[in-house]
């Protein structure tokens, strides 16, 4: 299992609209093979800096299955306008868990 | 109930050696007043970028109970060592849990 993060800098003042879109999205992502949960955080110190976290079980289900799919196109198509540049995406594996 | 992000480069080489450190080092995160769990990540594609997330009540449970504790200067002894730079510090509140 791997997680997928996303930083993701938001235009100011759709912070609010963000947020509803990706908990739109949110079923996208859960009924996507090998997807195994979905977690929004937003950064205290940097307000407009959100960190998407997503579960897979291989870094191949996210950015061969999912990207591939309807699926992506639905989400950036949610998300994207509140983009404001390109996300920067990482795969990070957990080496001590909680 | 808010997430501490700590982004860590670690010198290269030494990467097995740090983890080694955190495990040593996360009964003193545990024993803290208002720490909730830690974890930590490597990213794939940047092997020597490493994130520690350690769950708090509140910011002030990690910035004043935790830094001015004996517990963190130990941290910093067990894996200050490893650092390739100061490692950069956030706080996350989550929008949208999994």
């Amino acid at each position: 299992m791997i997680d997928e993060l996303v930083e993701i800098r938001v235009i100011a003042g759709q912070e609010t609209a963000f947020v509803a879109a990706v908990k739109q999205a949110k079923p996208l992502f859960l009924a996507a093979k090998g997807c195994h949960g979905l977690r929004l955080t937003r950064s205290i110190e940097v307000p407009d800096l959100f960190r998407l976290l997503v579960r897979w079980e291989t870094v191949e289900d996210h950015m061969v299955g999912f990207r591939n799919s309807d699926a992506f196109g639905e989400w950036r198509r949610l998300a994207g306008p509140h983009f404001a540049k390109p996300p920067h995406v990482e795969h990070l594996e957990t080496m001590i868990a909680e």
